[in-house]
């Protein structure tokens, strides 16, 4: 047995899905903020996403958890209804928490954490999660790619540490653009760089 | 499409291989040791590794790049004959140092790296890997799986972080117990926890 490829499928270029790395974040309810940051503050534009409306805020914060604490999180806007902070495994052996791996939103039965801000610390009580790997897209990038809302797919990604992901959500909205979301463990696992993307596996 | 479960090769429970996931460490030479620890200096046991002869050493040493450092670093014994530093792309990115994807003791133009120890600093000037995954197995272990030294194969790891893992070197030795190596990262990124097997696929 020599070197063995993954069968490539036969994918024209435009099939090819960009990949977007997720470091941690945090997205934050107002009241949230207006603790960490002072009462009626407004979150300050730092990069557009490719998610449309999405941004990374100006703003960090620091997580800690009973082990370990991690500073210079990016808070991401606008804000949202319910807080939600992202984190990797990696990160949470530095807490100390366990997050459990979810869709973003899911946020029943997850663990707390304590945010801190320059002008104040919020203990959660829940919102911290490992996001779910997931691809976003557009309605006629669905119709393309030939996948629907809330499917389960398996993406390969090529190269030196080739890797097929299983169980990758699909989410479709009009707002949405095509980007696979993995975060820094699957990243580094999968020897992602600027530029590598992913293929939906049909099988 | 519904949630999609890779398929299950029909394996028996005996064809299953364990992981270990391999935290950043350090195979050092006795010249190294020596400046690092005191001329002389004997490593102690901490922990037999499941290899045959392989330990986990009492000590431990900080790495130091030009973004960052490391401390804690596990020794692991006995010295080899070449200095070999194995961290993830994690690290990488805590140190500011580029380690190329090597399978051990591949250590051709890899970088430097600067190593701390009680009694002393050593800049090395080669030896910095992120190991490439990899199989462990004795020649009868390579019978019954039906792979030989230096094949490369799939492994696929299941589990709500399901992935298949390319690219897996296969090294066969007398002294090589059954078992898949992955890095810190590859291990978050498939879900890896205690117990958690993998199985090599057929294509």
């Amino acid at each position: 047995m020599a070197l063995m490829l993954m069968a490539m499928d036969a994918q024209s270029d435009d099939l090819r899905i960009p990949i977007a790395i997720s470091g941690r974040h945090a997205h934050l309810c107002q009241g949230t903020i207006d603790a960490l940051f002072g009462p009626g503050y407004q979150l300050k534009l730092r990069n557009p996403l490719k998610q449309v409306g999405q941004y990374g805020a100006k703003e960090t914060i620091a997580l800690v958890g009973p082990h370990g604490r991690i500073e210079h999180v990016r808070v991401l806007g606008p804000p949202r209804s319910e807080d939600q902070i992202e984190i990797s495994r990696t990160d949470e052996v530095t807490l100390g928490l366990p997050a459990p791996l979810r869709i973003s939103g899911d946020l029943r039965d997850t663990p707390g954490v304590t945010l801190e801000g320059p002008r104040g610390r919020v203990s959660l009580t829940g919102g911290l999660v490992c996001a779910l790997r997931h691809i976003h897209m557009s309605p006629a990038d669905a119709v393309r790619l030939g996948v629907h809302d809330h499917d389960v797919v398996r993406v390969a990604v090529d190269g030196a540490r080739q890797v097929v992901f299983g169980n990758v959500v699909v989410r479709v909205a009009d707002a949405y653009r095509l980007e696979l979301h993995l975060d820094t463990d699957e990243g580094n696992a999968a020897g992602v760089e600027p530029g590598t993307t992913a293929r939906i596996l049909r099988s």
